[in-house]
């Protein structure tokens, strides 16, 4: 059993039994140290019971660790036996792990009439879809209402609009089916209606359209249970790494926006048709999706020209699109499945952002807290739930790795965690894999260790030989010059001594870290101001996203990502934009929530601002 | 002042003023409580400003009640100061009252246009699609309001819905025009925005979709001038002549209604690109259309299973269809154009007898009038304003002269008029062709003429040679035996006296004639029993229909199909039908008044009646 120093990750191994002690699910899930068993697994589609949410209230979410060390909390002895506690088992809300450990999830008492998804959110079950089974009295001379007017008379909980489509079939069905159907509705909406009683089978998609990674989720409706997740590079990748280089390609060549949507469509098309696949349920069964994405992507997918995104002053055509079909996303479900398409607040604050948003509770929880989704663009929201600002600041390419010597995707045998111990460097790579090369929160780490061993100086540069001598006889060897720049050796290649074939950090590589950081910590400082409130009033901050999810919180704080507060308060939110698309789909409360937050968050323009460069230089060091 | 039971009438009294304060015009209408003083004036072609058509966004729509108790509403203190308000200024469109008031409209600060339609109909021009030319300030940076928001924020008239279709190329075509652009809207729906002035432009066509015959009539909407009609053969026709014959077809075969629906669409189709290429328009220039067809040809043509619709006891799918894209109807014209589908009263009330209701004024004449819509199916409508009745009475084919021995369609030959001049016969054919056969208005012609001279007797059976010679030496050849049956000979072939090439009638078309008129007027007279009515308070009668118009009104009274009254209230109202759904698309009140028509019209079903069949009998024999 490895030990864990509080800023790494640990490795959930779930198994999801039957009643009959069969297991149906495995599967292990990598996640930084501090996220309960039951967030992890909420997040990963692995169903728990639960009723509050996740708040050690209700204690139904039970489970039973069966390797690995976790101490009982107080709750746990109010919720099991002695015997029990002995056996491993806990309350999942309560267990948050620093060593990697196995647990046995039971089987589902009862369907939960609410979910926990988001950070920490307990959503109630009120999907926008909703089915109704009835039995109809059948038409006779006496009796001639129109077959819609009798449908709809039997359902007196719903106003129902009623389209062309809803009624086309509807005079076969109600006489094939001896007049004993259910009616499909997406809010007020009849989409469809299904002969018998197909009231056990109601499905959605979630989607977090990302600009590099796609990820969707397939939830049941009735229950509020995710049944498969799945994801894949986005396929517009040829197109560029970032947004820009995608709205650049639609300006140079006129053809460029349909191939842009098509493989949009293409991506969430074929993770539509895997996710299906994998729970075993018909695509048809599908009634609506939600997307989350950024603002270019959302318009990209949606075959709207991106190009006022890309040039000041930087112009959406719409912030929110209110009634889209699904099949405009190209996705293969329920021919009159709508998709709700999470709003944006600006061109760089998108759909991805207020899904986040709303999956953090930004609008309800009364803490001040800073949300940061890290990227290229990052994203900054700081709240306390009475008044929000937002901003986004423009953190370059260095946590995507793009522009790092050795940076590499955040994929198999990428340097994601290191850390010191016994004195020496110990790198973490995904996957346990060989190291091939650096990756976002490998590089923000690397560059804490180096600062805290002294070998980078606050300035940012690597310290003389001699120094690096005096700090760590080991180390030094590692630092070198290269092709006329200082480099440090995080693994050496065939040749311990050369590194012509090794994973190592540039000066520039440094320098890059620290524009990057120093864009994001202007972006907050600024907010702050605005504010008018201290970093140390911040009582909590989320590290969002599909890379800051991954970031160490102590290696943040290191390098000045993230205000200097207790590494407690910095919490890794996972992926936040893709919580927010489920959320919509399973509260059409939650749906209306993430529309207004579009009134409660005010914008903060930081490009035209005068105080920004003078900040921004200050940010650039790193802490001491 | 009357108090009303809200479930009653009000009484409007308007006088429209001059600008110098004269009194223009003066009228009292009486409409549902409920009914906006704005719609009960457009209605009754009394005109008021107005920009929004009456959903109380413009605020035009100023009149002063003079008399009668009307509580302000919210907008009012909006529209008006408090001194106006008191003085009984309110908006037209938000004044719906209980109780009878008198209303002064100020005069017009623009001049509406109407046109005159349907049987002497006037009908103020405000079509539901609405074109609104904005020059919008570009964007900056200080300004970084969406593009959609920027385009809706200069139109303050309307409060405009907006789908995604709509805003896909509003980012392209707002800054290739330099943000000056035409927004197209129908009713509040953005549809499209266009670059530059377009406001000129502005068309829709209204069909009049027949089982037998098809007509399109291309509008201007912006002066409610026709500029081109085109009429065609229903490309169904090879699936039999009437409704039934179609509906069995999708009976017997499930690929008929495919088949059928791609007919009426393709029957459509080559008449929109007809009357476009006449008036020399561009088809995407035609923003709504309008349809007026019996429910089968409705349901048909938007692909909805017709079988209910034939059987006992005879259900629709829907009464109406209310958002309908014009592209359902296999049309191409502007990719988002809408439809307007006239809805059904019944099986066998359809959206053509709505439309004719409608064209008709039957909803508002005050005086008592007799509505007769004849064909195989034939519709009855008796209403004085207050009380609508309605029936179908089944006349069977021999109006259509299918069931006739020398019956043809109305067409090039057919003999249309049968009239006595000198003690002879003298037949007018279509077109003055020489004589092919008889069609239906030269049947009541015939028979009515026959009744007339005494060689058909009132029970319908021919006089006896010896009586024929009696009457009439110089007709009485023409009355012969052929193939055991007695005929009258209308034309001789080559050989005068010999009736194998002449065109005649036989004692069984005759009978055929007696039953059909017999269905129609037994219709009728139960419609009048109903109401508590005699014939000879009957005020007008109106024959419609593309038969009905034909036919001649004296010969109608001689043969017993309409009520005995003076020949100058019978009226050929013409293809009322069509004229409807040109009311429509002229104006947006109209399209509320054939979808209020739905409820004021009450349906009398004659298939389940006792003493249908005895009223049925008495009916057959000609009225001496």
């Amino acid at each position: 059993m490895q030990e864990h120093d509080g800023t790494g990750r640990v490795k959930l191994a779930f198994r999801s039994l039957e009643k009959d002690g069969t297991v149906s699910n495995e599967r292990t899930i990598t996640v930084p140290t501090g996220v309960s068993a039951f967030d992890a697994a909420s997040w990963n589609g692995i169903a728990i019971d639960s009723t509050c949410g996740g708040y050690g209230t209700c204690k139904k979410c039970k489970i039973q660790v069966t390797s690995g060390d976790v101490p009982p909390s107080k709750l746990d002895s109010r919720a099991f036996t002695q015997e029990e506690i002995s056996n491993g088992w806990r309350l999942a809300c309560l267990v948050r792990t620093v060593t990697d450990v196995s647990i046995d999830v039971p089987p589902l008492t009862t369907r939960p009439k609410a979910a926990t998804v988001g950070v920490g959110r307990q959503v109630i079950l009120r999907p926008a879809v909703q089915k109704r089974y009835v039995e109809l009295i059948e038409p006779t001379l006496h009796d001639q209402r129109t077959d819609i007017v009798r449908l709809l008379d039997a359902i007196d909980d719903i106003e129902a609009t009623v389209s062309l489509d809803s009624i086309r079939n509807l005079p076969r069905v109600l006489r094939a089916s001896d007049f004993k159907v259910t009616a499909v509705f997406i809010d007020q909406a009849l989409i469809d209606v299904e002969p018998g009683d197909t009231t056990a089978t109601r499905y959605g998609v979630a989607y977090d359209l990302g600009t590099t990674t796609v990820v969707a989720t397939l939830l049941d409706l009735n229950t509020g249970v995710p049944l498969a997740v799945k994801s894949m590079l986005n396929k517009q990748q040829p197109f560029g790494a970032d947004v820009i280089t995608r709205i650049s390609a639609t300006m140079m060549d006129p053809t460029a926006l349909d191939r842009l949507r098509s493989l949009a469509q293409s991506t969430l098309s074929e993770l539509t048709a895997e996710v299906c696949e994998e729970a075993g349920i018909n695509p048809l069964h599908v009634y609506e999706v939600a997307l989350a994405g950024n603002a270019t992507m959302t318009q990209l997918v949606l075959g709207i020209d991106p190009e006022p995104l890309g040039v000041a002053p930087f112009i959406m055509a719409s912030a929110d699109y209110p009634d889209v079909e699904a099949r405009e996303l190209g996705i293969t479900i329920h021919p009159r499945a709508k998709a709700v398409v999470l709003p944006s607040l600006g061109a760089y604050v998108g759909g991805d952002i207020i899904a986040g948003a709303l999956a953090s509770g930004m609008d309800r929880d009364k803490r001040l807290r800073l949300f940061i989704d890290v990227g290229t663009n990052c994203e900054i929201i700081l709240g306390n739930g009475e008044k929000i600002l937002a901003t986004a600041a423009p953190a370059g390419p260095a946590f995507e790795a793009a522009s790092i010597k050795c940076g590499v995707r955040a994929a198999s045998g990428a340097i994601e965690t290191v850390k010191i111990a016994d004195g020496d460097i110990v790198i973490g790579t995904i996957e346990d894999a060989p190291a091939i090369g650096i990756c976002g929160s490998g590089l923000v780490d690397a560059c804490a260790v180096l600062v805290q061993l002294g070998l980078l100086d606050h300035s940012g540069r690597f310290v003389t030989d001699e120094r690096a001598a005096e700090i760590s006889p080991l180390l030094a060897p590692r630092l070198m010059d290269r092709e006329g720049e200082r480099v440090f050796v995080l693994t050496w290649g065939a040749t311990i001594g050369d590194a012509s074939d090794a994973v190592f950090l540039t000066q520039r590589d440094v320098r890059e870290l620290q524009f990057a950081k120093a864009a994001i910590a202007t972006g907050w400082a600024l907010l702050l101001e605005e504010f008018d409130v201290e970093e140390r009033d911040i009582q909590q901050v989320l590290l969002a996203g599909s890379f800051g999810s991954y970031l160490s919180p102590a290696s943040a704080i290191k390098i000045g990502l993230v205000p200097k507060l207790s590494v407690l308060r910095i919490v890794s939110a996972g992926n936040v934009a893709g919580e927010g698309a489920k959320m919509v789909l399973l509260s059409a409360q939650e749906r209306h929530g993430a529309t207004a937050l579009l009134d409660e968050i005010d914008y903060v323009e930081l490009s035209d601002r005068a105080d920004f460069n003078d900040k921004f230089v200050t940010r650039l060091s790193f802490p001491s």
